[in-house]
């Protein structure tokens, strides 16, 4: 049986090269020194124009709690020769830096920094594994719940996937960010108390075989319960299921409030239109269709177009997973570093695909918006101290065709990233669950149709300031020069 | 902030309907009738013929440990009017039935029960959710594994997806499940800790990016770090980054362990080869090249075809995550259950679909090899009682295309379900980790290597015994007479 440890922490959920590398800089004394990492992720998932940003409040979470416990301390004793004084260094290490995020439910695109870090180099370093591990999942999956909200209109979605989860945290954290999402409620009870999101689900296909008879089944859960939808595909939905369930519901009367069916097997087309039909016929126009069965965006989309008479979609594995692609590919890069001159450098990685070339400096995205046109402009990233909301008018020009530009006046430019954790405080007041599900809503609501449409969505402008697309341009060639010699002492900053 | 508390339990992590059934059941007085269950999936994934089961020492974990905490009682009372002596069960609850399962790293095929579970129908209905969130990911995950194992050969395979991992459990039990099904370490080093697996690991782009020098950044790696693996991709990998590791390991000499250079990006095919000459001509042939970035069985195989020089794959994304397939779509089914007669029935769930309906009934899984034939000649389903391994010839039919069957003398019948947790009681002597993948290893050494290739597979046969077989018939005749009525109260078992 595996290890179990009562001072169990979060310490060592990180990648080992984090401490290898936290140990280098110990030991050579630039721990300290301070540096700048950003979180982001370089397309939108599932063919979609944007994504809904999640997982700020597991990052504070797990930032506000992490320090290495007893246990840690003796198991990397115990794996490498790191001298005591580093495991004592180790010991009293706090995370001390500066977190700077968007909030939870802003609606972000590819290449923002979404969070970014500030701080002394060995803690922006330790907990990078942490956040990606959160922010990619929890992201991904607010955005698979938004598509799908977005395929079924106005009709609930209930979330039903922790049996299919990645394990249980996914479980839980997925149903949060489904909710968020635009989700309604969750079938998981534990994230339906821990998060206050309401809790759905009546009964399975095993109560109606466990009592073999499905009148019986459905008459004892409606004599045990007031809210009633009988799930009728046990055995046959038209001929068996829905006459039962109508049959129970007549019989009972006001005693239930009899919600509706559920189907989840067979042509959700054809016997949902069948089941309206009957459902209508016996007097019951007001109960409801629900339908679950592997659904995703496209089968409900086209569901719809069939004309399925569906109003309730429970769904599960394919959100739960993000089943289409089911990681989001976040990555978090070192854009500037404090040398032996006291003095902040950019930095970036060179490759030799241009496009993948991350953009280097401590930045600040702002939301454009022209004051005569609710929609946003564009976003614009810029350098740390530019203050494009004092400016009167704003160039704004594609990263890459810097010949596509426009010039945008009366405009507004609302900042993205906020201080959340400063020098190791918690300073940002954490919004509740239903704060940050409207503010998603709103924050979606604001943008372009074109750009949230499910196919082909219109790119939506994210762009870089001339201080910061100069900056990159100038470090590029800096860095290739770097690169030719192996001999470059000279460049050194520590 | 989400609610956090301290009497935090897992008896909720369950879907909300398995709460509302079990109250229907306690309150007809029907929750201790005996049931059974079975944990089984559809088929194979990934387009392989085979999975390694894994999970089993975290269900062992979960089932002995739940129990309602107050806060669970509490909020249950919260959010549904259930009266106060079913709380009071609750609270009493614990699970009393019986588990039993494959061995932890047994290869396994489809429509084979994994775990049964035995016991009170209110028990057995309770666990569902988190035994399927458990198996569903770990044994998909150690058969992702084994697939990327198989691909790399004799070569290591070190997991690196923390980071893209759907959330932190996924993360950890996820390096396990790899490790079991075929790799040699992992980078998260909680899970190194937590289950004594290997850690690996030896630093980032970010610590070449801090020193911007990149000779400088292995040079203080290698007067830190006694075992080096240098990263050599962050500036230009044969211009400066695989010159500038030779640079190093001359200069350090027997001071450090030169094991090699990881490429992280660009082509690696070509990389690997001038980066083995590279290493050859400076005298370093027993420096190892290691690579990642989005590997995958079939990179790995289409690299090794290219003659790429690479000696350790390193994979992460595609891996932990189940890329092309993210869920097992395991299922857990009601095949037996007591009725008000006393009685054990058998029971099965209708559907159009004729290959999807479920075998009724509880069983044994044998696994039937010839005595003069190392290889298996198949697995043998069989009812509970049945005693294949004392018989003198078995008659193996396929269990649609009844007219493919064979028969087999001089056999031996392995049972796979083993007993687990026995009336609540743990009696299994949880294996080590080391035991459970060497298990492994050797039951995959006893299949065909016609069922184990990665492109379509032989398919290796899963058969029903003929008692079990003519049940399934009988249960299916019984069901559709069932089905066609409305008014079947004769047929209820409660």
């Amino acid at each position: 049986m595996y290890q179990t440890y009562a001072d169990d922490s979060m310490a060592l959920h990180t990648d080992f090269y984090e401490l290898n590398m936290i140990y280098t800089h110990w030991k050579k004394a630039n721990h300290t020194k301070k540096a700048v990492f950003e979180v982001y992720y370089r397309s939108n998932p599932f063919g979609m124009g944007y994504t809904i940003f999640a997982g700020l409040e597991r990052v504070v979470d797990y930032i506000t709690n992490i320090k290495f416990s007893e246990s840690d301390i003796a198991y990397l004793r115990e794996i490498k020769t790191f001298p005591e004084d580093f495991l004592d260094y180790l010991k009293e290490w706090r995370f001390k830096g500066t977190i700077r995020s968007f909030k939870e439910g802003e609606v972000a695109f590819a290449n923002e920094p979404l969070i970014q870090v500030e701080g002394p180099l060995a803690d922006c370093q330790l907990i990078e594994t942490a956040l990606l591990n959160i922010v990619n999942f929890q992201t991904l999956i607010a955005t698979k719940a938004s598509q799908i909200k977005s395929a079924a209109g106005n009709d609930p979605v209930l979330e039903f996937g922790a049996r299919r989860a990645q394990e249980f945290d996914a479980a839980l954290w997925g149903a949060r960010a489904t909710y968020i999402g635009g989700c309604d409620s969750t079938s998981n009870t534990r994230a339906a108390k821990v998060f206050g999101i309401p809790a759905a689900g009546t009964h399975a296909h095993a109560l109606v075989q466990a009592y073999r008879d499905e009148y019986q089944a459905f008459k004892a859960y409606a004599e045990t319960h007031k809210d009633c939808v009988f799930l009728v595909d046990t055995y046959h939905t038209l001929d068996s299921g829905v006459p039962n369930a109508i049959r129970v519901a007549n019989e009972m009367g006001d005693k239930i409030n009899f919600q509706g069916v559920r189907l989840d097997s067979g042509d959700l087309s054809y016997l949902s239109k069948r089941v309206r039909q009957q459902l209508d016929e016996a007097g019951y126009p007001d109960a409801k269709i629900f339908v679950s069965n592997d659904l995703n965006a496209e089968t409900i989309l086209n569901l719809k177009m069939q004309g399925a008479k569906i109003d309730v979609w429970g769904v599960g594995t394919k959100m739960i997973t993000a089943y289409d692609q089911p990681a989001l590919g976040a990555v978090y890069k070192i854009v500037s570093v404090e040398g032996n001159d006291r003095e902040m450098h950019h930095t970036l990685k060179l490759t030799a695909n241009a496009a993948k070339i991350s953009t280097p400096g401590k930045k600040q995205v702002w939301r454009i918006r022209s004051k005569n046109n609710v929609k946003p402009e564009g976003d614009y990233i810029a350098l740390d101290g530019e203050r494009p909301d004092q400016q009167d008018e704003l160039y704004m020009f594609h990263p890459q065709y810097t010949y596509i530009n426009k010039t945008v006046k009366d405009f507004t430019a609302r900042p993205l990233l906020q201080d959340i954790i400063v020098d190791g405080e918690l300073v940002y007041d954490m919004p509740e669950l239903e704060e940050i599900k409207r503010y998603a809503e709103e924050s979606l609501s604001e943008q372009w149709e074109e750009n949230k449409r499910l196919l082909n969505p219109e790119p939506y402008p994210v762009d870089l300031s001339q201080e910061l697309y100069d900056a990159k341009v100038e470090t590029i060639k800096l860095f290739k020069e770097i690169a030719k010699s192996t001999h470059s002492e000279n460049d050194a900053l520590f």
